[in-house]
């Protein structure tokens, strides 16, 4: 199977010089979901006639630019189902806040992704662009899937657990999960109210950067930068062990590269308050849960999966003592982070426990990533390092909280100083 | 005209002993509507009937309280207009996070109550109950009123701005405004996602606490507690010269009893950083509103009122920078008034500028309100004193943010000390 994920920024370069029309690019578009799309299965809804029509008076940064949109986020005028059989048919009366900042910005929605079911564990129908008989990462699985083959250079999805950072990295594109509260939520379907994070997926780190600054109008660009050499912590937490060896060997790789090209590279221990904070992300997370989907919970348990009707249950017996302490642990941990990026610019670790797992049964583990989405940081998948099977081995970088220029500059020349690694 | 508004607690415990039955409630509350509604306007949709089957099974400590929720929050079994004709005839598919936790402790969800256009400033049809010819504040004005004048013993608002604590100041009632992130805003529709806070109205302290308990699971109980004097701060801002000579002097009044009833009190300013805070909330609020209603701004301009209109306009000028700067100033202003809050229990504040203003072509003024709503801080309005012309003046308390029990019961003792001040 031939992929190949296409350079945003490049597209809107060649757009902008005339060497590209944004017809061209979307018929571009058209050819690649042709071709792949059976196979890969990545969008829940597709209308590119629709889009092209809609986006005839667009302009702005993002003009002519086909993007995806996680089956998550309300929309106008396509259905919006959150992946569950409970809102077939659905059509919200309005779109999402994301969705309207990338239309003002010019951008071109041709469809809906795939997301597992309300963007828990259950899983879509897609495939990984890389390898189809491995699950391409979830929950974000159909705006990963997209972008890694070719069909849309850039495509937006959420984070509760890691579903922006996990599905990047088995599918080997960048993928950024903003600091909390950057980026609105409004209109997309809540499941954890603290922890819901809007994420982007584009094919490198110049590109994400350009799509998310286009949208939000924020100067976050790293194309034409040249960033200085971050100090950078390779930071093991309790989970280490849980990391597959060639995981292990990926961060070292990139460890290696990033000091060999003028980088400070310590390693942490981040144990104790971190393992706790850990803990209190699943407990936030399923008793927020069992609220935001109380009525879908009381009124069409039958329709649910297994493993969210569980995880609903299970949240309803949690305490709100259990409940406030886990906030309280995690705001703790919060400012315990805080101080360890005063020493370091970024923290470099797993950005999943391996590459994409064989099957589609599921979605992968969401271990390495929980606990910075509950620190609200910036986290990032660096994509380039590959395992012996050739399916990606992403890296993550963690920055601090309002830091995300900065995070993505660092991320940036990460990327830079792995590239050619493999 | 005649209103008196009733109290949920001892409908409770009517109930609960077999005094009353949950019928005998919800014919009493049918006959005051029938009497009062064609007057004050409060219910923008109204099933007694259904609500009463609905609630056939219910349990739980609501058991047979009618509620009335603000027509901001989704229902799957009403119309949800969010006060907007671009809305008419809506149903949303799902109910709201704090309807299905009412519903669960076994409230009978009457109807759904006015609400300004957005929980913005544009009035609806609602008079307020103490004298119909003045307005009975806003945003949740449907609800303020239902309680007033005794049509439910419960009902649920928002506040972005002022829109819990001044319609429960100008009708009479005690108004609570949680610490923010307390309570999911879950099918709210939002405005200012992170201002938008939901909010409880009822006929007095204890009962306002009982409901939050009821529908949360938290114990904020106030009823049989016998809480110590609290150390009270009479908290001047920048806009004191802004309060009517009436409420300087409830305010006066109110610190003056509680002094008597042992109470420390002293009077503190709070101005320079916290100024710069009242201006930044309009800031952050203008600027998030533009994107929370950013389709609706695009796809129905013409559906919006004047001053929603302008306001989005306006809002969609401020830049990322402006906006960052005004989130900054929030933070520093918070931890300042997090030091301010160890040397002092509550603040002693104005709820309103004065009492309710005559006519219904304005809800009022939220400048009393805005800085704690910013501040995410515990806000009640305290019932019992009145103006001359006998319409209410409430006051408020302010407290630490998450101390929300302590606050209440602060409020409860507050309240026992002026009972009987006019």
């Amino acid at each position: 199977m031939t992929y190949r994920p296409v350079s945003g920024l490049a597209l809107a370069a060649d757009i902008d010089a005339g060497r590209l029309s944004p017809g061209d690019v979307l018929n571009r578009a058209e050819a690649v979901i042709a071709e792949h799309e059976a196979t890969i299965g990545a969008f829940e809804h597709l209308d590119i006639a629709a889009a092209a029509n809609a986006a005839r008076t667009a302009s702005g940064p993002l003009h002519g630019l086909p993007v995806g949109i996680k089956d998550v986020f309300d929309t106008a005028d396509m259905p919006t189902t959150y992946g569950s059989s409970i809102y077939r048919g659905h059509r919200p009366v309005a779109d999402a806040a994301i969705v309207s900042m990338i239309k003002r910005a010019g951008g071109t929605i041709i469809g809906k992704t795939v997301t597992t079911e309300f963007a828990f564990f259950e899983p879509g129908k897609t495939r990984n662009p890389v390898n189809p008989g491995h699950t391409p990462g979830g929950s974000s699985s159909g705006s990963a899937a997209a972008v890694a083959a070719g069909m849309v250079p850039f495509a937006v999805g959420t984070q509760t657990g890691g579903s922006v950072v996990r599905p990047a990295s088995f599918c080997g594109i960048a993928g950024y999960k903003p600091s909390f509260r950057l980026i609105p939520t409004v209109g997309l379907k809540p499941f954890s109210w603290t922890l819901d994070t809007v994420g982007f997926f584009a094919a490198g780190i110049d590109d994400v950067a350009y799509f998310v600054s286009a949208a939000t109008g924020r100067n976050l660009r790293t194309d034409g930068a040249a960033p200085g050499a971050p100090r950078i912590a390779l930071a093991h937490t309790h989970l280490w062990h849980e990391a597959s060896g060639e995981m292990r060997q990926a961060l070292e790789t990139a460890a290696r590269h990033a000091a060999a090209a003028g980088a400070a590279v310590a390693e942490i221990e981040l144990a104790g308050l971190f393992s706790e904070a850990f803990a209190a992300h699943q407990i936030i997370q399923d008793h927020q849960a069992a609220l935001a989907l109380a009525w879908e919970h009381e009124n069409h348990s039958d329709s649910l999966s297994a493993i969210l009707r569980d995880t609903l249950d299970y949240g309803r017996t949690i305490s709100v003592d259990d409940y406030d302490a886990a906030r309280r642990t995690a705001r703790a941990a919060r400012l315990a982070l805080r101080d360890t990026l005063t020493e370091f610019d970024i923290l470099l670790t797993p950005s999943a426990p391996g590459a994409a797992p064989e099957g589609l049964g599921s979605t992968g583990s969401a271990i390495f990533n929980r606990l910075w989405t509950l620190m609200g940081v910036p986290a990032i998948n660096v994509p380039g390092l590959k395992a012996g099977s050739g399916l990606p081995l992403g890296v993550q970088v963690v920055g601090r909280h309002g830091r995300d220029h900065e995070t993505l500059l660092a991320a940036k020349w990460l990327e830079t100083a792995i590239s050619g690694a493999n």
